[in-house]
């Protein structure tokens, strides 16, 4: 099986958000599929997609924290300004936790470990809509 | 082809890990396959998988050292500190390197280049068992 | 179908280059394809893969100067100089950004976004070829 869907995710503030249950609600195909990937793909070069814990927020808030003071906002070697000083910091971000993931099935279901969700990172402050494509593979 | 399978990797002390031949040898079926892509997925938020140096030991030293440094330990602004001050950093360190790597196979053999393997990255003090979700895909 | 092609990478300059346009005219049967995913893997620990902005080149500007920046050159803690002082931070570099990349294909086409490019980023000061394997998977 082989399926492309889109999903777009309402504009979010900015910061990390579990997106794991929208995500797979938009594929009930999954529980077909005997064994699989799931690649998921975000089409924006200024949020990004992570995987990481789904119970605590407080990991959500310090993932937020460290990021901003990691990459800093109008550092004065940054020659790309004119988006506001959210942007190129949101660029950077946005590479180093990248553009998607992927994760495995078995027996109908996502292979995420129990404590496991799928993020989207909003890095900038104003954001509208993210478009997601999210590929379904396997048998 | 597809094939998926758990591999679990014994505790290991906190740092950088070569298993490319662990892995490998879980899946004797890549010597099968003309075409294909092995994904690997860790079903843990503390720990990452990567791809890096496959010789010197000392690039696994380093790059310890250097996360260490770039994701402190015990920052003012972390809210999430229950379970130890080497956690926060660990959750940080697993989405700044990923979840999952994704290697081409080609001839019956994964395509990492001659210096390549792929890394464990224990990022806890104290670490148990970690799984390893193996789903292979090819013809 | 599945497809395996290496492509050389002319050397590069030390710094973040758009390589969109070479690797899809390496792969027409692209447009063959309704569903996909485009697998690109590089096989070296010092350069890497990543996706971003594809119109304005003060971006890579940027992502150059801000990776120079958090992973040092000459840290007193690396035992690993006896290539250069480039060395140790392109392998740092080199697993923060990643080795590979998914991209989803659909109706014949990368989706990308509009401003979605990927790129090759060199993290040596004097680099050789890059060899890239891409894999390509779909109906």
């Amino acid at each position: 099986m082989w399926l492309s869907r889109q999903l777009s995710i309402a504009a979010k503030p900015r910061g990390f958000h579990l997106i794991t249950d929208e995500v797979s609600n938009a594929l009930p195909e999954i529980r077909q599929l005997k064994v699989g990937v799931l690649h998921v793909f975000i089409q924006h070069t200024s949020a990004s997609l992570t995987i990481n814990e789904n119970a605590d927020p407080s990991v959500r808030h310090d993932l937020e924290q460290h990021f901003n003071r990691s990459v800093p906002e109008n550092a004065p070697y940054y020659q790309h300004m004119d988006e506001g000083s959210d942007d190129m910091p949101a660029h950077i971000k946005a590479s180093t936790l990248g553009a998607s993931q992927s994760i495995p099935i078995a027996n109908g279901q996502l292979q995420l470990g129990l404590w496991q969700g799928l993020y989207l990172c909003e890095h900038r402050n104003y954001a509208t809509n993210r478009t997601l494509v999210l590929t379904l593979n396997g048998e």
